[in-house]
């Protein structure tokens, strides 16, 4: 209900009514304590309803500046974090290096992160989300792994908790993002949408049936490891060979063009530079990559049938390289109606990855 | 409420709350209506709640002879029918050449094969569903696009409800299939669990956050058009290259055991033959077959995250000389904890296929 008014903006019941399904008099009743709360205002302006019978309705408004919310990404070597509104509106920013990449630097880095943010929204601010990359148990308030900072099973939520004084929701980092884009962005309404990452990992969010795919054994959207190249490709880091992430991720790319320009020293700002100077062997590596991720695309939307697809990542930077190999190869690989699947191409700063930490500690507080 | 009886036996009322999450009131009240149209009896013995104490409980269970259903699998060259009670048990079954397939033939056809199967339940039998491959609009009653039968566009639920009497719901024959493993199988209890079909062709079907997968776009599951080949496989009846479907179907079994053995004339009965007769280049084609469905289940669990798989077609005749390489490929491509998810390989004799059109007709009544 609450995400109905939050996600489609000034609203009247009726149309909540119409959108949740619930009965009118269900609807009036949910959204009392939510007036009262404060979370929702009903605003003075009426609108006849579109019939231009019935008595007069006034519509229903988030309250944005209600509460605010902490997102923090953690990287291996950084912090980035942001302070965001009801609407997941970012209205502060800020980075900070790790100290370190043991449980207790990075614990009390979050801390200080939190505590140079939040001075002046304080006494509005009651929760933290934090985004890790890895295998993430957010029920649990557990990082079960994270290969990047090296660490297994730990209670992360509880840790911050207790040393910011916050309620924490821990989540991995890609499906943080989906939630941004299913509450906030792309998803809204759509009953299946995909958000794809391309950058140092080829990763992927999936919301199905309405809601975030979780994975049976806490794995889903592994659309890095999906093996087009079985039989002739490169070895991933994964075990297997021919996977996307083995031939598309920025250290593939990165090792590819290294020996294509025979330059050992070769990172992926100067693989970018060779390639947009005009050299065709580096070119031939990133176009590679482009068709390994429109091929991964395709895989996914035929598998999972989503209604449109967001396409993200650092890796961006490098989009005019391989947009398109990937659309070429999205479209031949896609099966009969698929194909109408927009994807839709969005830069990803890191502080969007913040606020998709900040987005999951909103969900957590409406939809539990 | 009434698919937790369904699915779970004779069950207390007070467990039906826990399990659906309803208020006691609440069960009481659903129980009712359905209590009195007879779909649920209530037991006469008393069970006493596990800790001792309170009321004792009658447990409900279903009165699987109240309403019987009608299931019809259309092939391109036959009909197969069956006749299931409440809880989806075959009670008769039969099977008939279609006269032609033209859409009037096959209508004719399906009214003759029912009139054939009901009598003996006439007057308790008001549903039937019908399933057949390619793309299927069930809320519509559509077969938008059949291959084998060359359809487009038909009206399918109309026609054979006129021609039957019957209400009429048409499915995709694997989501079919899928829908009884949800309700009356192995995806019992399970938020989300995946049916592979391995025969002519490669298939799946997918449950995801407890309903089944849809597709944005009418398409989802279609493992077999993962490209795990792109860059040296063959080419695929879609148009694109290395496709599970291209390495694997039993249409691409045929046509590369035939030229490994050289025998232009060979069968899909005569290339097991010669594999189980010791012929090695015949063998190496069911291998590289298994690899690839190995490949595919493996892409799949990777993105979706079923709890478990089951695995089932006509192909699995041939399974003994696939299973070791389907096996082998999965647990070498599934990432991280996905390789825990159960690979449970079933049988699938064709009147299974027609027992999942019922499933679907006795999903229409209670979850329509």
């Amino acid at each position: 209900m609450f995400t109905t008014v939050l996600t489609r903006g000034p609203v009247v019941r009726p149309e909540i009514a119409r959108i949740t399904g619930l009965s009118s008099a269900a609807v009036t009743k949910a959204v009392k304590p939510m007036i009262e709360a404060g979370y929702l205002a009903e605003l003075t302006q009426s609108v006849r309803a579109a019939e231009g019978a019935g008595r007069p309705a006034y519509p229903l408004a988030i309250r944005a500046d209600r509460e605010f919310f902490v997102g923090v990404k953690v990287t291996a070597d950084e912090l980035i974090g942001v302070i965001t509104d009801l609407r997941a509106e970012v209205r502060a920013a800020s980075r900070m290096p790790v100290s370190g990449r043991s449980v207790e630097q990075v614990v009390a880095d979050v801390a200080a992160l939190v505590a140079e943010l939040t001075p002046q929204f304080a006494d509005r601010i009651h929760h933290v989300g934090v985004s890790v990359s890895g295998d993430v148990d957010r029920p649990g308030g557990l990082v079960r792994y994270s290969p990047f900072l090296g660490w297994r099973d730990v209670a992360l939520a509880e840790l911050v908790g207790a040393a910011t004084g916050l309620e924490v929701t821990v989540e991995n980092d890609v499906k943080a993002l989906t939630v941004a884009e299913q509450w906030f962005g792309e998803g809204v309404g759509a009953d299946s949408f995909a958000l794809a990452t391309v950058g140092v990992g080829i990763g992927c969010g999936l919301v199905v049936n309405g809601r975030l795919v979780p994975g049976g054994y806490g794995v889903a959207g592994e659309i890095g490891h999906i093996p087009v190249a079985a039989g002739d490709g490169p070895t991933c880091h994964c075990g297997s060979r021919g996977c996307v992430e083995a031939i598309a991720s920025e250290e593939a790319i990165v090792a590819r063009a290294r020996e294509a320009a025979g330059d050992p020293g070769l990172d992926m700002a100067g693989a970018i530079l060779r390639a947009h100077d005009g050299d065709a062997a580096v070119r031939a590596v990133f176009a590679e990559a482009g068709q390994a991720i429109g091929l991964g695309l395709a895989a996914m939307v035929n598998l999972v049938g989503p209604e449109r697809v967001v396409v993200s990542g650092e890796g961006l930077a490098a989009y005019d390289l391989f947009e398109e190999q990937i659309r070429a190869a999205f479209s031949r690989q896609a099966f009969g109606a698929a194909e109408r699947c927009p994807l839709v191409v969005r830069p990803l700063p890191w502080e969007e990855w913040a606020r998709g930490a900040a987005a999951v500690s909103i969900q957590s507080l409406f939809a539990p």
